[in-house]
């Protein structure tokens, strides 16, 4: 229940480590294979939640600087090492509930004359995005990894290219019996109560026959990066990004969804009521789809702001299951009045994709302000208004409108403006805010003059 | 603008030790003797705000235990050393605009054939109590001395003794000329802008005329301790502490309040747009009486509550100038639904004095619940809902009703009480609630049983 460390990695993950360490053999070293490859696959400014397994997001400034993340920028959830795959040896099976198992070979899939080729832009979210924010509310589940201090910068668009899982299920003769989930395993280690394990998830089968499942080698035209799930990752278009299983080995047909643990006991959406005191994995709500959600990327908490009259803002906005943001709404005021963001400010809407925008938000006032912001998706789903109102134990799915603290300095007040003459005159710093201004504010004849008008502390009967 | 430090004391004045330091002569050793003065007179699980000056609170379980505080235990605000004062070579002057400025030794005032004695109980209140809920929520103005980082302890009740100050006045012939305010000058250092002076404020006439303005030499019946102004103070009734100048040694009358700045630049109640970028002294209200304001001293913020269907709730109660508590209501829903403390709960009521209350407070929810607590006086004030609705620049006069998050655990829904039975049972610890428990929350049998007849994840059309 103690502060989250100022620190980047903000969290070393030495538990995960000894874990990986003492099964031994090729999981000796996953702890720092793991770092050398954030080094060399990933931007220099990420922020690192977590060094082991890890988890990093991309620079706030930089997050919705395009409309597509570039690979080096896109966020990173991993539960464990990062399985250095050779591309050649490389093979996944596709069996359980389905006519004819099968294995599967990149050259297979990437044979056009048997599967049709898809690319398509999507973004990825982890139900963690603006974690902290539920944890800056009150304590919940603990563990660093599943519940991973995110900000608002776990969340990416990218283009992947692939195949249907569908077209390759129907090579093997399509599903039988009672099939009705599909199991992705992946090569990366999951520990779970002290067990060692592989990650496994599972969707539904109705989510691959709409074609919304993929098994992908490109990521915005590249190879898949090591860190991201070369030489092959599942992309399940508008679910969460713990679903999108990276260095896949294998595929199974199963009739209820999967019993492995980041299926059946993380990844749950909980009712406020439920805790530690009393939870059991089936109150939880399986976390697929993402409701729609958005993030003020610019300017940021608790920063001080001189402005004009009207405060510059950026960010995202998001709604999972392939539904897309329509409007977005920022309000200076706390959630009382709300301005619209001018289509023209918004990136192209994208069915799998979020959209970025921006706004000049007017401003009068001075002081602490709170700047919110909330999206409509094209269903009309909005944004619950607090983050108490979808508060959960698990600290998931924080979608509820972004609030950010603001210190507003409006220079169209002209004492606003002398004063800040006098804090650049005699070298005194504005910011931090609690350091004194180191000249007068107030004459003192002009003190006298005022109170010699208005007696501060008494009236006449 | 960083977190306030975890430690007692919580801040050790570093800064004002170097000042009094400098100043040298008696001062040197100012900050020893004040520290030793709290080892030998105060209570030794006070909360030590703030080293030098002296700053201290009472601990959260004793605030409340009594309805008269004990001396020991009694709030210490302090804004320089604490002078050492010989009783028999003690004397303080009176003058200024009365017609026959006077010198007053002890024996003086303790001369019933001149002056009434008078016994009050009294509450009295720092206008920064509860001011860290206002640094929690927003920045404002910085320096540790007068912005102190108190909790909901710094008011506390006592019987004084001592005469009204308007005897004592009409004893060197009245007032004279435009005389409408009095002036207090106490022997304590105070700093300001690297000035050294002594702590001065001052009191509109119609205070003392009313005679609700003590010059007192008794605290709870015994002669005042050197840390609450020995040998003589001021005790401004209903009036924040700041007005009850400790170690008097001069009363002056004056045309207009104080220029000194504890009364002129200090103890200022802003608009909330007024910060450091536009600040000046005459935009704020001199902080004289305080609002109607309350606070729950039990149970804890954060702390984690087994009970049966109701929390049991202790606290104080105030509203200052002459106002009472007339009713205090507590809800457990965040400020929706509120109950009102059975009046056979609330300790007796006094014009100038708090009443501490109790109440079992109904609560069937579980997981984080708000507990908040407001007042009402006899004139029906009450107290702003939120910490933002009054916040402001200075941090002073934290009135709003007070919340605390606690961890609510209901005892008599039998699955709780179950898994109660399995943390003792597997000796694995509730709290801290971020420690994952240590057993299965729900067999696997059980967990494929629920999903065979619900399946999590998706829906026939």
């Amino acid at each position: 229940m103690g502060p989250i460390p100022d620190t980047n990695p903000v969290l070393e993950g030495i538990e995960y480590k000894m874990y990986h360490a003492a099964v031994g053999g090729e999981l000796t070293k996953a702890s720092d294979d793991s770092w050398k490859k954030v080094l060399e696959e990933k931007h220099p400014e990420m922020l690192h939640l977590l060094q082991f397994p890890y988890n990093g997001e991309s620079p706030k400034r930089l997050t919705t600087a395009q409309a597509v993340t570039p690979n080096s920028l896109h966020f990173v959830r991993n539960h464990g090492g990062i399985p250095i795959i050779d591309k050649d040896k490389y093979y996944f099976d596709l069996d359980g509930l389905v006519a004819e198992p099968k294995k599967f070979t990149l050259d297979d899939l990437q044979d056009e004359s048997r599967f049709p080729r898809i690319t398509k832009m999507a973004t990825m979210q982890c139900s963690g995005t603006r974690r902290i924010e539920q944890i800056n509310a009150y304590a919940g589940q603990g563990d660093a990894v599943p519940q991973a201090p995110w900000a608002e910068g776990a969340i990416g668009t990218a283009t992947y290219t692939g195949v249907s899982l569908k077209k390759v299920i129907k090579a093997c003769g399509g599903l039988i019996g009672n099939a009705k989930h599909l199991e992705f395993y992946g090569a990366d280690t999951y520990f779970k109560a002290h067990q060692a394990m592989n990650y496994v998830v599972s969707v539904p089968w109705s989510k691959v026959k709409a074609n919304e499942v993929l098994l992908c080698w490109e990521m915005n035209g590249e190879p898949l990066p090591a860190i991201h799930g070369f030489p092959l990752r599942v992309m399940v278009l508008g679910y969460i990004g713990a679903r999108s299983v990276k260095w896949l080995y294998r595929v199974k047909a199963i009739e209820n969804p999967s019993l492995a643990p980041v299926q059946s006991k993380e990844y749950l959406y909980f009712n406020q009521q439920t805790g530690k005191h009393n939870q059991k994995p089936t109150d939880g709500i399986q976390i697929q789809e993402m409701p729609v959600s958005s993030a003020i990327m610019s300017p940021w908490n608790n920063q001080v702001v001189i402005h004009n009259g009207s405060i510059h803002c950026k960010g995202w906005a998001y709604s999972g299951g392939g539904r897309w943001p329509e409007r977005v709404e920022l309000s200076a005021d706390g959630g009382f009045s709300w301005y619209a963001v001018p289509l023209e400010l918004m990136s192209a809407k994208h069915k799998w994709t979020w959209r970025t925008w921006e706004i000049d938000l007017p401003c009068d006032v001075e002081g602490w302000i709170e700047i919110v912001c909330r999206c409509w998706d094209n269903s009309l789903n909005t944004q619950p208004l607090s983050v108490r109102a979808a508060w959960n134990w698990g600290l998931h799915v924080t979608s509820s409108a972004h609030r950010i603290k603001v210190y507003s300095v409006n220079k169209t007040r002209s004492r606003t403006q002398e004063k800040l003459k006098m804090f650049e005159e005699t070298g005194s710093p504005l910011a931090p805010l609690t350091w004194p201004e180191e000249f007068p504010t107030q004459s003192a004849e002009e003190y006298q003059e005022f109170w010699a008008k208005h007696d501060p502390r008494d009236v006449d009967e």
